[in-house]
């Protein structure tokens, strides 16, 4: 939790203050003047009494008692700042704003861990190293501009680069987005994103607090922690948008597996998001757009009308929405008519709602009206621009008041920034959001209204199984499982395989011989992917074929035995799970075979997995048709999927050790689904 | 082609000018003064002497002769203005901004018609009517603002809505894109994109022509001149970037087979401009991010050095760039350490080249030159903002000399559109473009560096096949082809069929059984899905099965005979065409059954197709490394598959009335490729 110090400090310190306002120490102070800090104020500068007006002491051992330091001063005097802060000064709050820390080399790095400790010891909070400071309604603890409006049912925005988030709050300010706090985490030598999410979830308070959160993340230390404290704002009534950024270079990170080839690293934040809810964007102005979204009425619906004096934009909005599943109803009826009559000849109201490029602000007060009234739409997106000729003023000045009204979402797309600049800048002073390109606003949307439900981590385990599960694992070393065990914990687990015999010479295959029943598969044991030796041979029907089988495969180089598998005909499906530090397991499914191995068809879902989960993992399969049955093919049983993804993800729950877990193929017909190979990896 | 009068007139009259300047009339005026047209000015309005200065004729039959008209008054007094002008003022040009023609009733369609009649009577060009006029080098004939930055080097942006052509130009103008013309064509009554672009192909000049196109599309009625202009403007070294807007409800339009459901209208733009070489974009942000990228030195390559002071957004660029196939290669040696050692402790060349947040105009200066000079590199992506605390215009006049001096682009995005507004003002005013949003700049690069190329269209035709053909075709009548009919036509194209005995009744079922060779397949005919029924069985291999299936299959509802066809073995694939009006061809491909019909995994080129469009299509399918052949199993004859598509290409070639046909499937072995089923549906 963090120290209320560094929240609500009653008192501050700049250390390294200066009348310089274009340096970190000297511009952090003004903000704070600037922005009417309503504590003390003192500053630490060893040639100045005075500093903007403030006092000023050349030592930092006569500053008085204080909660909060800013420290800005070169890196090689931070740690005997701190000591004296926390061992004579009682202050608990630090926002450390100098370089030269673990971002930088090795003796950086200890220096952090020092000064860490010092405030880890006194009982404080640390924002930074390396950062740029914070924002909330208390203060403006930062060195940059601009100051961004401040509400507090604005935005909390949660950054790990400083830049970004000077950039963000830039884009942001021509929309018209309000802040209610900014933190930027620097180093995150002792606070990072997490902490701060922790802190928003113990501290929220559903009448007052924002519910909008915005993340930009490069890196998530502690999977657990973020996903269980955006999982708990989610079901508080939050929502939270987040950018995760160095994706694309984990992503081409070797592994050693078909699952591990698909579970790279983007989806395993991929799924973590989907787990917890969050809309993932990609860029700032997304981002922000997304935001100015979030910060509106709630939509409860997918559908919207677009009202527009201008076709083209309504065109394009209508393409953007309709390709990402959002409907444009057609409106229809005798109320329709009415509206129809208000508007000059020529309009249309079929939606997108076109009342002219002469439409004028009575008739859009009546076609609002008309939505916010219809049961057949969720929201409204106006599209309202100007070609120069005359004031919108009195068009805008309908649109706050609707905005401000109606209980649906009006969203306000401006797109004339040029011809009427003031117009919207006075739109947007009424506190208003206004967005000017209708293909972002609609993509925007779209992820929005399709953003993901966080879904129940229902974990009930079976004691019995526990117990019969852990014991086989602790007697096992690390690497891939033997055969045997793993089709052990699989009966476990409550899955069905296909009861192999292990055959290693003619001796065994003799005795082994009298006791199946034909046709059965011959897998030779030993080299890792079987099919690409030619290591797997299918339908053997009787003994002959069965003893020149075996001789076949007993020469693959690497061959130790064989396994003699009965022969099942029905669908091959996958079932995969990958674990990467830190991170709870990732579970694929999808059909086997090519689907897998060429169309990469598979479907991703975090652990714990319930069987609604596991249902949606299932029907998101590009090839599910072929699960249901298609022209005359018999379809799967497709709970019964379902049921072993969540005993899978039950399993996996039991034994965190298994890094990969691959059963590859199971057979599915219309009643049973039986797996035929497993492999298991464990990385104790 | 456009009269010279249109596009350089040396005297204009504007019928309906005022003084008002919040009308058309006044406004259209008032900017053909402030941009100092340089010809002869004349009004025509009732009630004034002089208008804005000009001479003003009370009466249009008063007028001097004049080139262009540009009218805006009311809809009824359009025609008989338009009849004096082209009768007796010698007038050639005309835009007519009054609304109220065609696109409100049929009155005034009618009204349309007979204004275009006058016209072409007189051998003039009619931009309009429900437009807002052209702007090029000779004259702003615009009723809007704002007018935008004029440059013969600008882009050519031809736009099919008014209101989208200003809200387009006034985004562009904060990126400081600028224009060489533009054109809006309303209602297109005359002169549609189509007309333009051939104007614009037709007129193009090596040296002083613009190589940038822009068009905003609502819809093609030309597409083969469409085609045609866009392919001869880009052969000339043009690029074109578009936005066709309303695909997705054309998209929705029911189809009767398979290959129609695919192939939606869509498809055909998507296909139309691949075909073209056309870079496809959905809104106003993308496109003149695009044209901002198109307007700059031509990128050579794929690798991409991002250089910035700010961690995040060379990050998340990164990032987009990655996912699209941009490379971001790593850069290693000996100038690289030089680079380096000039470089503040702590920056990293390891691309991005992060040079810190207190990097400088000099290191920005040695960085580029690095890259200018390193064989790894094709452009600069340089992001460079500020977090307010210091002046950055030495930064941007170095990167300002950089653009201009460098033999590689370098692309500035500037993301601190609030903190050093005015710096980035100057930046515009020096002839650059700025961009603002990293991951915007991104996704439009990897859209501009992947652009499709517009391929060869050699269409010979062999003499006796077309007349074969053609003898064949005018025998038949609309519909589905016979299927003796359809196979007649494969074979003069040269594409093999496993060929059928059609047998009606068991007499003939049991001449055909004595020359048959098992094992074979049965197909009912007369239903249209023949699987949906349980029409088909295979493997049938003796005399009693024969029987036996014969009487089934009879049995089904519908059914008028059986094929029994030799019963292949082999992979499934399938060849589609489909025309929409006035478009070439469709032709589609993929592997047979579930790929096409569940996993939609199908490759489109429009015709004529050449062997290397061919290679392509097949190469582009997702399931095309079964096509070579995975883990064990056979790949097919590729080459084969691309000539049968060939054939085909040249089949729809000489016979355009073909409006579906549908090889599937067609079985194909390492060797051969046969077509098992056909059917085809003309439409003359």
């Amino acid at each position: 939790m963090l120290h209320s110090k560094l929240i609500h400090p009653k008192s501050i310190v700049i250390v390294g203050g200066s009348d310089n306002i274009h340096s970190p120490g000297g511009r952090v102070l003004k903000n704070l003047i600037d922005h009417k800090f309503k504590g003390q104020l003192f500053v630490v500068n060893p040639k100045k009494e005075v500093v903007q007006g403030v006092t000023s002491y050349n030592d930092i051992s006569d500053v008085p008692q204080v909660d909060l330091a800013i420290i800005a001063i070169s890196v090689k005097y931070v740690y005997e700042a701190v000591k004296v802060l926390t061992q004579h000064k009682n202050t608990r709050g630090f926002i450390i704003f100098s370089a030269g820390f673990s971002e930088k080399d090795q003796n950086g790095e200890q220096l952090e861990k020092n000064i860490v400790r010092l405030i880890n010891d006194a009982g404080g909070s640390l924002l930074g190293p390396n950062n740029i400071g914070l924002i909330n309604k208390h203060y403006t603890g930062v060195f940059t501009t601009p100051i961004p409006k401040l509400d507090e049912k604005g935005v909390d925005f949660v950054s790990g680069s400083g830049a970004t988030a000077v950039f963000t709050i830039e884009a942001a300010k021509n929309m018209g987005l309000t802040f209610s706090s900014i933190y930027t985490v620097g180093n995150s030598a002792q606070i990072g994103v997490e902490e701060i999410l922790e802190y928003l979830d113990e501290s929220f308070e559903k009448e007052s607090s924002s519910k909008v959160k915005l993340l930009y993340i490069e890196s998530i230390k502690s999977p657990l922690k973020f996903l269980k404290h955006t999982t708990s704002l989610i079901r508080k009534g939050c929502k939270i948008a987040a950018i995760k950024a160095g994706s694309s270079e984990a992503g081409n990170r070797a592994a050693s597996s078909h699952t591990g080839a698909i579970a790279n690293s983007d989806l395993f934040i991929d799924t973590l998001f989907r787990k917890a809810g969050i809309i993932r964007c990609y860029g700032r102005n997304e981002l922000i757009t997304v935001a100015g979204i979030l910060l509106q009425k709630e939509i409860k619906g997918k559908n919207i009308a677009i009202i527009t004096h201008a076709g083209g934009p309504a065109v394009m909005l209508t393409d953007v929405l309709s390709k990402n599943g959002i409907n444009i109803p057609p409106l229809e009826g005798k109320d329709v008519e009415i509206l129809l009559s208000q508007l000059f000849d020529g309009s249309s109201v079929s939606n997108p709602i076109d009342f002219l490029a002469t439409g004028n602000a009575q008739q859009l007060d009546a076609i609002i009206e008309y939505c916010e009234n219809s049961s057949e739409i969720d929201a409204m997106a106006v599209i309202f621009g100007s070609p120069g000729l005359i004031a919108v003023d009195d068009v805008y000045e309908i649109l706050n008041e609707k905005i401000k009204t109606s209980k649906k979402p009006v969203y306000a797309i401006l797109p004339s920034v040029v011809n009427v600049k003031n117009e919207i800048k006075q739109f947007l002073k009424k506190g208003n959001i206004a967005f000017s390109d209708e293909v972002l606003f609609g993509n925007a949307l779209a992820k929005v209204i399709n953003r993901p439900m966080a879904s129940d981590n229902n974990k009930d385990t079976d004691f019995k199984f526990f117990q019969r599960t852990r014991k086989l694992i602790e007697g096992l070393p690390n690497g891939y499982m033997p055969t045997e065990s793993a089709i052990k914990l699989l009966d476990y687990a409550g899955v069905n395989f296909a009861t192999p015999f292990h055959v290693k010479n003619k001796t065994e295959l003799h005795t082994v011989s009298k006791s199946i029943t034909y046709p059965v598969v011959l897998k030779v044991e030993g080299p890792l992917h079987k099919s690409d030796v030619g290591g797997v041979i299918l339908n053997i029907s009787n003994e002959t074929e069965l003893y020149d089988g075996f001789h076949k495969l007993m020469q693959i180089e690497g061959a130790t035995s064989v396994i003699i598998q009965p022969m099942l005909t029905g669908m091959e499906l996958f079932i995969g799970a990958k674990k990467e530090t830190n991170y709870p397991h990732v579970i694929l499914c999808g059909l086997g075979g090519i689907f897998v191995e060429v169309l990469k068809d598979v479907s991703a879902v975090m652990t714990p997995v319930s069987n609604e989960d596991a249902i949606k993992m299932i029907s998101d399969l590009k090839a599910y048709p072929i699960l249901e049955g298609v022209r005359g093919q018999n379809g799967i049983n497709i709970q019964l999927f379902a049921e072993i993804i969540v005993k899978i993800s039950k399993l996996l729950d039991v034994v965190p050790e298994i890094a990969e877990l691959d059963l590859n193929p199971l057979i599915a017909t219309q009643k049973d689904l039986t797996a035929v190979d497993v492999r298991i990896r464990l990385e104790k």
